[in-house]
């Protein structure tokens, strides 16, 4: 009787399978993919959250080899932890793999993990599954496309992708090797749904090369690009239009000197000599002569951009002539951030451009043609949409039944939720237990929902801490003294504060000789009941009584 | 001598001149508009932001009269505040009056304030000025835009508007009028910025119309439709609907009943006898006789919406069948709270339709080509975007440079900024002093940065409250006792808490006998080493000691 081919998609937040995928047959599992997700704006406090593979940990003998599809932070930023957990081999292509291999050295953990690199093209075998890479194009280079073959069936994983006919390093997505999937049968094919919303095709990389060239054609002084740190693609077309445009090119930020270091060893950025220069030579150059390569494309408070944005950036000021370009968009939730940040620069007499005001930036993705383009080439018997909130992988759903596929083979399921392959039949099952890990610092999903409420009542109306000395009869020693953070700007509240005193004092005479527990209780119900009363705010007030 | 006109753009955000503009000619001025903001995600606890008009109030005996454009929140809902400030009657058409009523009977002002309706054609005259209003389509019926004639010369002011050629209540803009002005001669233009970097032409509300056709033809139970209390036109494009589909409507939720109400009462809500009905009717039909219409389209926790979303509505619940429209986009700051919404939605197994996966919701708001023709339309020799952020000012700014107006004459301001014209000239003057009003409970402009950055604090590592009595020799006569929250799950960090109750019994052994300040100084700062050794994390210490 033929095994069960079984998946489980987990993920850290609202995107399903992005973080991470386990796939098992059998005693033999794999595991595609380490990333983290960046909390959403009501997470207070909260550094990152991770993939919650708690349910998984019975069966880290099981796992073979840990597969990173590509080098952005939502594939690979888990992967201290969870190689931590899971003692098998990494395998990656080389720019990946120089990319997971600084966030391992970062952790101390070089030592303890084998990497293995792997190239788009390549097939390795890893228990009972045959891997094959195929290149895809995405935002950053040298990301793949899985064929895993199984005892079940071929499992086609799209990884993030786009259809990029024009892309900056010239290497198209692998129609042929997709299409050969198809010939050799695919039993399911697991597809990337973040633009599952967006119709049409995903414009190319190569319509930035236009945009670029009207920047520095038209900028009366330097060139300011913000873009992601991974963006190697287009710190490569921003050198490009630099040269074409006898300007010299200098990086800004430890992240992105770091990543084209790695590029630039790996052959996935090609500068020509002295092109690239240090920041502070840049500065000492004409306006007209520089490009400026920074991150900061989110708002981020601590970055460059934001930095010069409100005038408070060490190395070098904004300039009244300065162009500053948003080669990115926001991601959602960052909104607000970004366009703070843009006013900002504006106010202090930059030029900004932004899509939509210029096409300075293209999504990774696929859009709709694209996807359907791909169940088209790959001609699955089940689809999968992954990497996505639920509404795209619905939204993804709806394309895959509008070229054909049966709705019965299609399966979208939440974080957690399994899948089994059995005798060429999809079957969902039920979901595994899970939910948020959240990073804090040091602590990893030590932080719940409980903490969480208590940091939005803190985060809503602050703290007020009442300190009450008693006489041995009971009756007040001194004023109590109110001390407040984040509740009343003190120093215009004190009328105010001095009737929450007198509110005190009132209550202890009431209670006199009544237990500290109680006069404690009865002390700061009677000041929430005045508070409320005179600001209606609720702050959390904690009463020590002495 | 020729006398001064100015004008002061006031906001409450980043937007300007949104909320509040300030019209001065000698001794005789205008407010127009009194409208509130949303505050950013980051603005913990505020409830809204108003105008900031502090500044203008030793001018509040020269204000003729505060005139409201139309009946959104961003330009009505500061109303009780800027009223009770500013002793002048109150202009607006039938149904803004009737939404600003509303307002004050709320705020108990109704008696206090004189209240004047006025339609679109007429002309009235306060002091100097006289002030001709015309129509203006945008996504609340009864909008008009202003032509305010003054000595110094002729100001038009657009409202919020768009180029609707096919309205809802088949009212279009008033072309002939703004044609008008300009044979007049126009000495400056005010013209909304919201749309200012979005290509072409803001689709006419008319293409809702297929749309909802197709959601109610194909939606195999109940159709729920969210989308603003205001949006009267989109009720009736609802209404029209479900009459076409032998439907009925129910309308649910405090404000959308109440301003349904009034648009009926005024006519500006035109629906067949019978076709509405009271949602407990409505909750008894089949599901593929009614539509329902509710609010909740920003995700708020406590909207109907979300609360089917949650499964905790009290008066019905989300069935499997049911389709649920967002007719509507996401305010900025809002997209986590929407998406979030609408993947629960999904998960309880209902069907939801939203831009883009289908043209549900338009935008209010005029584009490029329509902010081009509006210019066109009026020749003005001034002009001055308003209503958007810094960056929709810059981008409105070059869209009139593409259609011919002189850089000179325009001026791209921030709130606050003193605007002068005299002799036919445009100066630009300086700020007057200003920045945001919050209102929070009760208390309004009371939280300023310090209180702001306390929450911050609190938000994001919580707080620890120490408990620390000494005895006559200042060594403890009691185990220390910490209280926590928002900083770690208590539970779980039993063995942590107890080496910080440690680390205090030690620190006040090293000071026994310091003055109780210095102990309670060291304990802090001890127990913040330990908390960040521990925990990376650095919560708000407060120390009692007794």
């Amino acid at each position: 009787m033929s095994q069960t081919l079984r998946l489980i998609p987990i993920g850290g937040l609202g995107e399903i399978g992005k973080n991470m995928l386990y796939v098992e047959h059998g005693n033999d599992a794999l595991i595609v993919d380490a990333g983290l997700m960046f909390p959403e704006n009501d997470m207070l406090g909260i550094d990152y959250i991770i993939p919650d593979y708690r349910s998984l940990l019975d069966k880290k003998h099981l796992v073979r080899g840990i597969i990173i599809t590509h080098g952005h932070e939502d594939h690979t930023g888990a992967i201290k932890h969870i190689a931590n957990e899971f003692d098998a081999p990494l395998y990656a292509t080389p720019l990946t793999r120089g990319l997971v291999e600084v966030k391992l050295r970062d952790a101390k953990m070089h030592a303890d993990v084998t990497l293995n690199t792997i190239h788009a093209g390549d097939k390795i075998n890893l228990g009972p599954f045959g891997i094959e890479f195929f290149h895809v194009c995405h935002s950053i280079p040298d990301g793949v496309g899985l064929g895993i073959s199984t005892p079940a069936g071929l499992i086609v994983h799209s990884g993030d992708f786009k259809f990029d006919h024009t892309p900056v390093d010239g290497w198209p997505t692998d129609y042929s090797k997709l299409a050969e999937f198809a010939g050799r049968g695919v039993l399911a094919l697991l597809s990337d749904s973040t633009n599952a919303d967006q119709a049409g095709w995903t414009p190319s990389e190569a319509v930035i090369d236009p945009a670029f060239d009207a920047v520095l054609r038209e900028a009366p002084g330097r060139v300011i690009i913000a873009t992601f740190a991974s963006l190697i693609a287009r710190i490569q077309q921003a050198a490009n239009a630099a040269a074409r445009y006898d300007r010299k090119l200098a990086l800004v930020g430890t992240s992105m000197i770091e990543n084209s270091r790695i590029a630039q060893k790996l052959s996935y950025l090609d500068v020509p000599d002295g092109l690239i220069v240090p920041i502070d030579e840049a500065l000492r150059m004409k306006p007209k002569q520089v490009v400026i390569m920074t991150t900061g494309t989110q708002g981020e408070p601590s970055s460059i951009v934001n930095r010069l944005a409100e005038g408070r950036n060490r190395q070098f000021d904004l300039h009244e002539l300065d162009t500053v370009v948003f080669s990115s968009h926001p991601i959602p939730g960052n909104e607000e951030m970004v366009h703070r940040t843009i006013n900002k620069l504006l106010q202090r007499g930059a030029r900004v451009i932004y899509d939509p005001i210029a096409p300075v930036h293209v999504s990774g993705h696929a859009s709709q043609e694209e996807q359907k383009l791909l169940i088209h080439l790959v001609k699955p018997k089940h689809f999968i949409p992954i990497h996505g909130e639920l509404r795209h992988l619905h939204q993804h759903a709806a394309n895959a039944r509008e070229v054909g596929v049966s709705p019965d083979s299609i399966a979208v399921v939440e974080n957690g939720t399994v899948i089994d392959f059995k005798d060429g039949e999809m079957h969902v099952g039920d979901r595994i237990p899970g939910g948020y890990v959240f990073v804090d610092g040091s602590g990893v999903g030590d932080i719940g929902p409980s903490v969480m409420r208590e940091r939005e009542a803190l985060a809503e109306n602050g703290v007020v801490v009442v300190d009450l000395r008693l006489n041995g009869s009971g009756a007040l020693a001194s004023t109590p003294e109110l001390t407040t953070k984040g509740f009343v700007f003190v120093r215009d509240s004190e009328e105010m504060l001095g009737g929450a005193r007198a509110q005190v004092q009132a209550t202890v005479l009431k209670h006199t000789g009544a237990e500290p527990e109680v006069v404690k209780e009865k002390v700061s119900s009677a000041l929430a009941d005045y508070f409320y009363a005179e600001t209606k705010r609720r702050p959390m007030i904690f009463t020590v009584v002495s």
